[in-house]
């Protein structure tokens, strides 16, 4: 909290995106006996006890509710389905007016099943570190209602922009419009800070992007003042700037951009966050130990939260973990 | 050509990556008969077919030999095979160093029927356009050889570039000799000018990218000189002034770079090649025009050659790729 208010540190603060998940043994027991992504997700006990896993294994400095971005289009009346080895689907997307007038504006409650696991990891963890709330970022939410799925090349969540740029809006409208009650409600519920994850900002143009992404990015930060939030905007080198002068007080990055360009381009009145590529940790020890305070130098003394530069990926080495974050917290600054 | 070498133009040129291929009715019909895409690829009278019909339909300013980049891995050893609605497939892939010792250099002839197609293509073409051969990037021949397809995350090739660096760069050497034996080959046989698609360049690092690619690429265009290549980065918006300063011709441009950002990082002794979204084609016919008109004018009078910024999706509709193309050859600059 110190680091994203600007204020310096003896060290810094540590957390990994996807912490709380299939790199945890104890996850992988818990799953097998749930059997379902989805179960997990939607029983507050559980998502409590997934949440906390890391902060008693890793040591972390901060809790992120375990979650999904796509409980929020689940909300709004279009559920989504977890695949194995292919991740999420939703049986039905959306690709006319129709079908976006009978989305429905998800209210406070919408996700009542994380607002409770918030409560109740709040409880738990009785003040000793934050905890993280998060949401995906408007177009991405929109991508995956329109596309229904991942994609390669995403051409009908993109050409939908170029030629139905109305609807492309009034979609986007209603899915700012419930990912704002669903965050303050994670707020009220004890979230000390949220992220927004713009998981596919990188496959716009800075022209959509700007069109498409910022406003909407604006008017979450500007409806959760003075509540701090994180923009991450996975691969929108391209916007750093104009990230930067969002309402927010933290961006974070992937490893394609160097923390250099970032201070640069972004200014001293952000905290940046990240990014060590993720696959550094599938190298030895020393390799890992090696990299992690590179980062930590190039990104200088003051405003940087430590993580990867993307989600740790589920089969990597739980040492190599530690390993990250114990060499983050032994670095004086 | 004249565009490569600096020179002023009355006009822009402009052709399209994957313009030989499924936009194309003509195309659809052959493939529909042939049944199979690496009989195409490996039957010369069949390629030149193919690489001509965009020349006729399209009247783009040059040809491109119709052909894939897996082709080098397969004349190394390692053959590939071309799954419908998946794309390609390694059966077998690299993982260990007796893997990289069992695969060899391949020589000048080791894609004998696309070298045979040039010079059909060439012959049929009389001068009249340049025709122009290609390669992978041994980066990522060396991406689709480790992980034995397309991949999400990329992390068997991403994770032996930290972990056994020794072994990348031996898999990277035979690639590179193999490249250029094969590039030699192809402007032997009648290549006007070149072009290396490094199309997973956007999810390393920097730093990665300046180790594991960037000097592999020097290697192929300085071998190929005088000839003129075009390095086609995707994703690398953080080494284009690298990739500038590499002894190529041109540089490829994927959407997401804006041509003012590109000029001012790159300097003005590069042509620039690109970038329309591909999505763009699938608005209405005025709107492609109009985008196609502002890209125009973005990058300026000199040193650019109108493309899109990324193949050319197989669903986009004809009559706006033509508008595109139209629009290119009827503004002056």
């Amino acid at each position: 909290m110190q680091v994203l208010r600007g204020e310096a540190t003896r060290r810094k603060p540590v957390w990994l995106m996807r912490q709380a998940g299939r790199i945890l043994p104890q996850y992988r027991r818990l799953s097998e006996r749930v059997g379902s992504f989805k179960t997990m997700v939607q029983n507050p006990e559980i998502a409590c006890e997934v949440t906390l896993q890391p902060v008693d294994e890793l040591e972390v400095d901060a809790a992120i509710i375990f979650s999904d971005i796509l409980v929020i289009p689940e909300a709004m009346g279009l559920p989504y389905e977890m695949e194995k080895n292919k991740g999420p689907v939703f049986p039905e997307t959306i690709g006319n007016a129709a079908d976006i007038d009978r989305l429905v504006i998800a209210g406070e409650e919408g996700v009542h099943y994380t607002i409770a696991a918030i409560k109740l990891v709040k409880q738990a963890l009785n003040n000793t570190i934050p905890l993280i709330g998060f949401a995906g970022a408007p177009w991405t939410i929109f991508a995956y209602m329109v596309e229904g799925s991942g994609s390669k090349t995403f051409t009908l969540s993109r050409s939908m922009l170029y030629s139905r740029p109305d609807m492309a809006h009034a979609l986007l409208h209603k899915i700012t419009q419930s990912t704002i009650h669903y965050l303050k409600a994670q707020v009220s519920a004890g979230a000390d800070v949220v992220q927004l994850f713009d998981t596919w900002a990188g496959i716009l143009s800075p022209q959509l992007y700007s069109v498409f992404s910022l406003p909407y990015l604006q008017q979450i930060c500007r409806a959760l003042q003075p509540v701090p939030v994180i923009v991450f905007a996975k691969g929108a080198f391209f916007s750093l700037a104009e990230i930067a002068q969002l309402p927010c007080a933290g961006m974070g990055l992937d490893w394609t951009i160097s923390p250099q360009f970032a201070r640069a381009v972004a200014g001293n009145n952000i905290t940046l966050q990240g990014n060590l590529d993720p696959c550094v940790l599938y190298a030895q020890l020393p390799y890992v130990q090696k990299a992690t305070i590179q980062m930590l130098q190039d990104f200088g003394p003051n405003r940087h939260i430590a993580n990867l530069g993307h989600g740790v990926y589920p089969d990597t080495p739980l040492d190599a973990v530690k390993c990250f974050v114990n060499t983050v917290k032994q670095y004086e600054v």
